[in-house]
């Protein structure tokens, strides 16, 4: 089976990102990235990850559709696979964003794993989870952490593909996570902190097998 | 007076960007660039730019705190002197922000001009204002094209700075902006799509200075 596990590097040295990604690139679903690693050197960061695999862009766009279709053409002419995108600032700026990845994948956050999301942005997930339909939205990103929230945005989500941060060191289990709905795992500290980055994800996505396999 | 304008360099062209920004730097209150042109070449381009004025980087960060931080603590280091930041994922993201600019000066999106922004966002301005008061932000980004909203943003916002895109080639004019309340309006196209950029510049500062001699 295909590993379920997108790991996040999120570092600003970029010798110790290479280093990581190409010892685990070929046993995971995707290296995810954000702007501080691209901000070290520019876009040029998402073409060399992109020869250890898939590479998914963290850049939790929100902007105007214009400057969002930019940002995308730049990172996917990159070769990103896949791009983050918030869905808040409207359909017309998430859909600039999917037509512009063209055969790229958007995935649009409805949901966030911080404290402050219970501010503001977790309290309308169903209205966001619309607008991320209607703009052809590859997937979602939704709360790993938060196994009831999951399971009541997996119901909603049709076939949109989920995805889930807040697992390992923000206190959520991958399985659980799979369990309650995620299609996608994302883990971050828990495989680059490790003395054996390779072994974490190994040790993860055997986990991530069984909780499916159950 | 200082001017009160904010010449939003949107170019890709790294050139153009430097050459119109050399030319204008010292007859605006800043200059303001997006992600596009931090892509090209990484946060290089902030302290390039910063030799000819102040720098606003309009990145609308919308992550968790500790991504937030980073991505703010990268421009300052590089001359900053603002970030603009979105306030809808929650009063810890934006405070961490704010706490990471230390000197420089974070502006909180209450209000964006795009036709989705009705989708959602500017359903949520009164809340957005409170968000962004109670994180400390030092200004908020109104819109410069709907004098009626902005009036009563002004009403709202105490004593943070507004400032408003909008003008120009999006339909809102200069003055009006600032008769509804603004402190500060960005400009982008009107600017450098002008054969004769500083030109242009003057023109706009003259409109400015007029509407508030008025």
């Amino acid at each position: 089976m295909d590993s379920r596990l997108v790991v996040a590097l999120d570092l600003t040295d970029a010798d110790k990102l290479m280093e990581i990604a190409g010892n685990i690139g070929g046993e995971v679903f995707a290296i995810k990235i954000n702007w501080p690693s691209i901000m070290i050197q520019g876009t040029g960061i998402v073409g060399e990850l992109s020869r250890f695999g898939k590479v998914i862009c963290d850049l939790k766009i929100a902007d105007i559709p214009n400057t969002n279709s930019m940002i995308v053409e730049s990172v996917v002419k990159m070769g990103a696979w896949g791009v983050i995108s918030h869905s808040f600032t409207g359909g017309d700026s998430l859909r600039a964003a999917v037509e512009s990845a063209r055969n790229a994948k958007v995935f649009s956050v409805v949901s966030m794993s911080h404290p402050g999301s219970s501010d503001f942005i977790n309290r309308h997930t169903d209205e966001l989870i619309e607008v991320s339909r209607n703009a052809g939205a590859y997937g979602l990103i939704g709360p790993g952490n938060n196994p009831k929230e999951l399971a009541r945005i997996r119901k909603l989500a049709g076939n949109m593909v989920i995805m889930t941060p807040g697992v390992g060191a923000q206190g959520g289990k991958a399985s659980e996570a799979i369990r309650s709905g995620s299609d996608l795992v994302i883990v971050g500290r828990a495989v680059y902190n490790s003395h054996d980055p390779l072994e974490a994800v190994r040790a993860l996505n055997l986990e991530i097998l069984e909780s499916v396999q159950r």
